[in-house]
């Protein structure tokens, strides 16, 4: 027998089977799921394994390695919430989820920190030791909403979906405060003394760290899309470039100290329409299973770590300091979210209701992030107390919250999630209001959010996706291409009776009137329909009804910026009149 | 700037990334891959890279660790090679295989090994302090055909299935009797005195190695197809589990000094036909995606960390000692397979001709295996030696014979592979074939192949499936589903007109008699049809054609050794014939 040769493999191998088997197990009773968020089944499954560890070895099991955690864990599951982050809600609540980010971050590391100072102060506590800095360390690191839990628990409640992309979004774009404040804290604590300099130099790290996450991560987007051009050939390693691309991003991220989370979901949200658009659509499947796939595991593995590292002698229970946490936790989280939902209101039309404002609030849950930073704190005489701390606050908001938020949501009725996608219909008249409301605030000289989407959606089809793409590719629903095949039939007969000088093979224009052809051709494609009413299907046919009504308005002779009227494909628009009368006769 | 922190992932990354793009780059001109097989290309770029890094450094680059080679590159590269491969050839051709695996091995290892150790008798040649024993130890290194090189260079070349199977056959199924001896041969240089005990204890070994790796394969394949049973509720995870199992057979296999290859082969092939019924179609794309393109990239980082490691000073360029072996390592396996053959075809019809001999011949490559292996000898004075000559003979096959064989098959019009699938009749008569001749060789009292296999399908449908299949899943072509639609339709007219008691919705009987339908029906089928021209769908077909055909032998009164006449489903029999008298009422 030859184990230490095996290993390492094959110890990681058995914890990813632990974790996969551990999540079958779950589903195989249908019952529980429902009850019990499974972030709280594998933090218990963690704690029976932890329990076990213990009581075989007489010493504390393995804690969860932070470096792990950060370079191997962290990133899938980020890439995976940037990757299929609906990218219209998030923009369109961009300010709001900054503030709460940012703003609502440094409320609750300095409200958490400073109360818990006070505490400190109590005699009969016997914490005076606990110095200011220390407090508001622990604050920078106790504060943030964790992703990992608030997307385990968020996924299974179904709320609208502007609450959670409130929720989510912030606790992905804190990332960049924690680690500031983290950092900045850190290093204080290991200064003698602070200078007023430093604390300045801190605030304009916020931006640097923030808007280079920001800047790494579209760089590296940029690349793997432009690299994805090329993969004609080999198919087969295009599912590659993307995970490889975006996990570049997160470790050049770290490299230099940035935001690794804002780099990786500023790469996955840059690339995934060019590579989509390049890769084959089994490529882009695999892609997306595989981040599914990675994500829950790390997920699992993670959830299950927190169980494991519990157990053991790393604490020291003090419990008033312990039970203050839990309550500044809620409280000042609580008095944020009011405070700031109150300006955000008072600037929009849309405004966050109390119910939702309740949600957000509760929906704080804290993770595996904040125990990974509270073991990476330096060793001095109280990290077994803020390790305590840190692990009830935890346990605290993933059972208690966790368990509890799907009820009171249910009590609450706070609105759900539409249960259907958009219709085709619906996608058409938003795309259309879209541009009149761009229209409207270009002419009115109001530099808005459509203005700036128009702007860059302009920017994109002029320059980047004529970089980026590769030749424009066929569509690949059957639908069309059934059509197009009838299309090219009826044009070859056309030519071969005399009637067409030449085929109409243009797919914009065979498109273009897809719903108004002549009558054999209305009654196969009927048939096709049967089977287009598959939701891929669906979405395939209004993405390229999308894609398709947006260029007819721009090769129209509508008012637009950056055109002038028939300055636009004219010989296409020209050839189109042509043939559609070539028919009519 | 933290780069110690990120340093592994990072340069993993990297080197992937570099090995990825060299594979793109080669592609992007494409006159080249059609004349210089890919490893050739990635060699060079390592070569290139070795240079850089040499000439940057002044130190030799760091040489492929054995340990990750075997461990991490190897595996992904053998399960691809054990999924995919074609098992009716395999199984066809098992005697075959086998021979030229074990037989043909030890005979290359001990002529190799004999007639160098002749060479260094020569005093001119200053090498009489290599004993025998390590002329043998090296002899069973250099002997083995590499599964790597074998199937970078075959792929290309397209030959006839069988050829294909009995080179790339053999280069799997030899590495047990390689483990055997290089551990035989590397522990008897290590003992004072050899005893005739050690080496019956060397022979026995081979079977222990052998079939243990397939019992060690076996069983976690079985327990995957198992666990996929599970799976319904999470399809994400599905893929994880055909991964997981299959290393976890290739570690566990190495722990006890089994063969890994072997196991992983094992596992991937028992697994296959069960994970694929259980398992949702996504999942399987993305199985197969990232398997094929798992091992793309490991065979690509195999082939250029090959190169670098060939710079550097780690040789002892003794001339004659190294041209020798190239020598023999040809002569010998020439011989072998002209001897092994000449027996081969005394017991079979389908011979070898003489050109497929060549070719076989020709086709031992030695690759990445040999490299490894030679790093793994224990520290002795002439281990540079041994690693000049294994970098020579590596190249001179993957280089001089991995170039020049595709325009040696092109004179010697080597039968190619067919390019296009099996129709639907030819498989139909093929079944037909084997189903006839099982009967006959059941009849004769006949114990060949025909009979085991039926044995072993009858073992495998009344016990396996019922264990490692979830319930019989509804088949997933579009068109058999638009089919059952159509007949459920019909039956439900059928049953409001009171023509029918109920509806005919048995799956076998609607599917059965699938092209004999009344009229409306085929021809939207026929429009069905046309798009079912892809190879995906058609093999679909085939699928179901082939699972229904087999199904219908047996219930219907045909002679069967397992059932009794009329004794299988006569209910269904029954219905079937009343359905259809209905219809033609």
């Amino acid at each position: 027998l030859d184990y230490q040769h095996v290993q390492v493999p094959f110890e990681i191998t058995l914890w990813i089977m632990l974790a996969s088997l551990a999540k079958i197990g779950f589903h195989l009773y249908n019952k529980l799921p429902s009850v019990v968020p499974e972030s709280c089944l594998l933090i218990f499954v963690g704690l029976i394994m932890g329990g076990i560890i213990y009581g075989l070895n007489d010493k504390s099991p393995p804690v969860m390695d932070s470096d792990i955690f950060f370079l191997y864990l962290l990133p899938p599951i980020v890439l995976d919430a940037g990757y299929f982050m609906p990218s219209r809600p998030f923009f369109e609540n961009m300010g709001t989820i900054l503030l709460y980010a940012v703003v609502g971050t440094i409320w609750n590391v300095f409200g958490i920190g400073f109360s818990l100072y006070g505490i400190c102060q109590v005699k009969a506590f016997r914490l005076q030791d606990v110095s200011l800095l220390h407090n508001l360390l622990f604050g920078s690191l106790i504060a943030a909403v964790d992703p990992v839990a608030v997307l385990a628990v968020f996924e299974e409640i179904h709320v609208n979906e502007k609450l959670h992309i409130l929720v989510f979004g912030e606790s992905l774009l804190n990332d960049a405060v924690t680690v500031v404040l983290y950092k900045l804290f850190r290093s204080f604590c290991e200064m003698p003394t602070i200078k007023s300099v430093d604390v300045f130099a801190g605030v304009g790290k916020f931006f640097v760290v923030g808007l280079g996450g920001v800047l790494v991560g579209l760089t590296f987007g940029m690349t793997a899309a432009f690299t994805t051009r090329f993969t004609k050939d080999i198919r087969v390693i295009e599912p590659l470039f993307v995970f490889l691309y975006s996990y570049l991003s997160y470790l050049t991220a770290e490299m230099f100290h940035l935001s690794g989370i804002v780099a990786i979901i500023a790469c996955a949200m840059g690339m995934k329409r060019y590579v989509e658009a390049n890769i084959s659509l089994k490529s882009h499947t695999t892609v997306k299973y595989f981040m599914k796939m990675w994500s829950s595991v790390s997920d699992t593995l993670i959830f299950i770590f927190l169980g494991v590292s519990t157990i053991g002698e790393n604490h020291e229970w003090n419990w008033p300091y312990i039970c203050f946490t839990v309550i500044f936790c809620l409280i000042w989280r609580a008095l944020g979210v009011l405070v700031l939902t109150f300006f955000v209101n008072r600037f929009h039309v849309n405004t966050i209701t109390s119910k939702d404002q309740f949600i957000i609030a509760y929906g704080g849950l804290r993770g595996a992030i904040c125990f990974s930073l509270v073991f990476l704190l330096p060793d001095f005489h109280r990290k077994k107390l803020f390790i305590a701390a840190t692990t009830v606050v935890i346990l605290f908001t993933v059972f208690v919250q966790g368990m509890t938020i799907r009820p009171l949501v249910d009590l609450l009725a706070v609105k759900r999630k539409r249960e259907s996608a958009p219709t085709v219909g619906e996608q058409i008249h938003i795309r259309f209001l879209d541009h009149l409301l761009a229209g409207i605030e270009d002419i009115s000289g109001h530099w808005g959010q459509y203005y700036w989407k128009d702007k860059l959606e302009y920017f994109n089809s002029k320059y980047l996706q004529k970089i980026l793409l590769r030749e424009y590719d066929q569509p690949k629903s059957s639908i069309v291409l059934l059509y197009e095949k009838l299309e090219r039939k009826h044009a070859i007969e056309l030519a071969e009776a005399g009637q067409l000088g030449h085929a109409p093979s243009h797919p914009s224009l065979l498109r273009s009137h897809f719903l108004c052809s002549n009558n054999d051709r209305t009654v196969k494609i009927d048939k096709k329909l049967e089977d287009a009413l598959n939701p891929d299907v669906l979405e395939n046919i209004q993405e390229i009804l999308a894609r398709n009504l947006y260029r007819i308005r721009r090769t129209g002779p509508a008012y637009n910026r950056h055109t002038l009227p028939g300055e636009s494909e004219p010989v296409e628009h020209a050839k189109e009149i042509l043939i559609l009368r070539h028919k009519s006769l």
